[in-house]
C-alpha cells in the first residue's frame, strides 16, 4: 500500500551489543513532505488555488491522505466535494509531494483560520532536500566535533531520562526529552503529550539557562527520532542525539548533513548507530 | 516540574481482562491548547501582537516551551532577545493557556512563512473546553448507539492492526491505524510516520470508498488517544476508538461529549475502558 516511491530505504548501521560491534543492513521509515493545495471557484467564479498545508509522511496513500484531511478537517462532507486529486510537476525532486486537491463548484472552504497559523513546520519545503535546505537557510551550522559518549553509558540513558520522568510513570501518557552530560548526568529532563513539546521545553530550559549552543551534550528522547526533533536538536547544536525507537530515512539525512551523531534503539544493553560513529567512544 | 495547573488528572475507569472487570483509578496526561502570541515593534516603531501557534500540550514548563519553540524555529537567537513572557488573561478557562512573548527592541520576526499556514489545528481553542466545542462548530453530532463489541475481541485488534502492516515489520519505524468490523475483520489499514497521517489515510479511504459515516465500525490506532485522532474519530462518526497506548485527558472529554467508546491499554489481554462503556460486549 506504500507507493509510487516506496515507504522503506534500506541503510548500512553501526549496531552495537556489549562489546559486540557489527556492520548490518536496515531498513528505514521513509519521511518526506507533502503539500496539500486547494483549487476552488469563488462565489463570482474566480479561481483561486492556495498552499493549505506541508506535513512529514510517509509516501503512499497520499490521495487517502489529503482526502481524510479534508475531511476531517470540514473542508469537504462527502466524495462529491472533491472533484480531483493530481500531483503537481514540479522538478523531479518534489513529483510526488505536492497534491492539488480542486473542490466541485459551489465548495468554497473558509480559509480564515488560516489567519491563525503554523510557523512550526512553513520552512519545509516539499522534498526532502528542500527541507534539509531551510534548516541550513535559517542559520543552523554543521556540527564542530564534540565529545565522544562511552558506547557503554548509550543503552542506559533512556532509563536514566525514565527514573527523572516525574509524571509518566503514573499515566504511562508521557514522552519526554533530556539534557544530559556527556558522561550521562541528566541537566534538563522535560515531559508532555507532545514529543517536540517535550524537546522544545528540555532545550528552552537549556536555552533560558544559557547553555545552547549545547555542543557537549547529549539529547535523549524516548520515542522516535523524526526530521523535526532532528532539526531542533541542531538549532540547538547538541551533537549527539539518543533515541529510543526508531529515526525515518529525513532524521538520518538531515543528522548526516550537519554531522550530528543519531543512535537509535538505545535499549536492552544494545543500539544502532545512523551517523556520526566517531562520536562513539 | 509539570505544573502550574498539574499535568494529571485522576479519573475512574473500568479494567478488564479476560473475563474479569473491575473498577479503578486511573492517572491520566493532562493535554490542553497552548496560544503562543508574538509582541515585538516594527522597525518605524508599531507596536505589533500577532498569534504565531497553537500546540497541544502538557501545562507545565510553559515558559521553557515557548523560549525552546522560538529558538528552534529562529525567531530568537540568545535570551536578551526575548524581553518577557506572560500569561495573558482571559477568562477563567484560558488563564494559563495563552502567553505573550515580547521580543527585544530590534528584533523583528519573519513573518513571512506564516502564509503557508496550518489549517489543521487552527480551530483549536486556547482552553480545553474551546477545543471541544470547536469540534461541535465544525458539524460533528453526538454519535448513535451504534454496535456492541465482544469484549474479548477488543485487545485483539492491535495484533491484527501489526499483522496487516506491511512495513512496520521492517522498519520498526511507523504507526498504524485500521478501521474494523465490528466482528474484527480489517476494512483498512494504513501506515505512516505520523499517528494523525495514518489515520487520515484510513479514514480518507473509507471516505473516498463512501463508507463514512463508519457508524457502525472500530478505528485501531497503535499509539496513544490525543484529542486529534478523537477528534478525526468523530468527524468520521466512528463509535469505537481503540488505542495500543493511554489516551491523554482531553481525549478523554472529547469522547465522553460525543458518546464515542475510548478504549485505552488494549494489549496482553486485557484494556481499560474510559467512556462508552455500553458498547463492550
Amino acid at each position: 500500500m506504500i507507493g509510487p516511491r516506496g515507504g522503506v530505504r534500506a541503510v548500512t548501521i553501526t549496531k552495537r551489543k556489549g562489546s559486540d560491534v557489527s556492520r548490518a543492513r536496515d531498513a528505514l521509515a521513509v519521511e518526506e513532505p507533502l503539500e496539500i493545495r486547494l483549487a476552488w471557484r469563488e462565489a463570482d467564479g474566480a479561481k483561486r488555488v492556495e498552499p493549505l498545508t506541508v506535513t512529514m509522511r510517509t509516501p503512499g496513500d497520499d490521495f487517502d491522505l489529503v482526502a481524510g484531511f479534508l475531511h476531517a478537517e470540514g473542508v469537504i462532507a462527502t466524495p462529491a466535494d472533491l472533484m480531483e486529486m493530481t500531483y503537481c510537476r514540479g522538478g523531479e525532486e518534489q513529483e510526488y509531494n505536492v497534491i492539488e486537491a480542486r473542490l466541485a463548484p459551489g465548495i468554497v472552504p473558509d480559509m480564515r483560520p488560516l489567519e491563525r497559523s503554523f510557523y512550526a513546520t512553513s520552512a519545509c519545503g516539499v522534498c526532502g532536500k528542500a527541507s534539509l535546505d531551510a534548516v541550513e537557510a535559517r542559520g543552523c551550522r554543521v556540527l564542530g566535533d564534540g565529545p565522544r559518549v562511552r558506547a557503554a553509558l548509550l543503552p542506559e540513558l533512556p532509563e536514566r531520562l525514565r527514573e527523572a520522568q516525574a509524571v509518566f510513570a503514573r499515566t504511562g501518557g508521557l514522552h519526554a526529552a533530556g539534557l544530559f552530560t556527556a558522561e550521562g548526568e541528566a541537566v534538563h529532563v522535560r515531559e508532555d503529550v507532545g514529543r517536540h513539546n517535550a524537546v522544545d521545553k528540555t532545550l528552552g530550559r537549556a536555552f533560558l539557562d544559557r547553555l545552547l549552543p549545547a555542543s557537549e551534550h547529549v539529547l535523549v528522547v524516548s520515542g522516535r527520532a523524526s526530521f523535526e526533533l532532528v532539526q531542533k536538536a541542531v538549532a540547538a547544536a547538541v551533537p549527539v542525539l539518543v533515541a529510543v525507537g526508531a529515526p525515518s530515512t529525513l532524521a538520518v539525512d538531515l543528522a548526516a548533513r550537519f554531522r550530528q551523531t543519531l543512535v537509535g534503539f538505545a535499549r536492552h544493553g544494545g543500539f544502532n548507530v545512523y551517523t556520526g560513529e566517531e562520536r562513539v567512544g
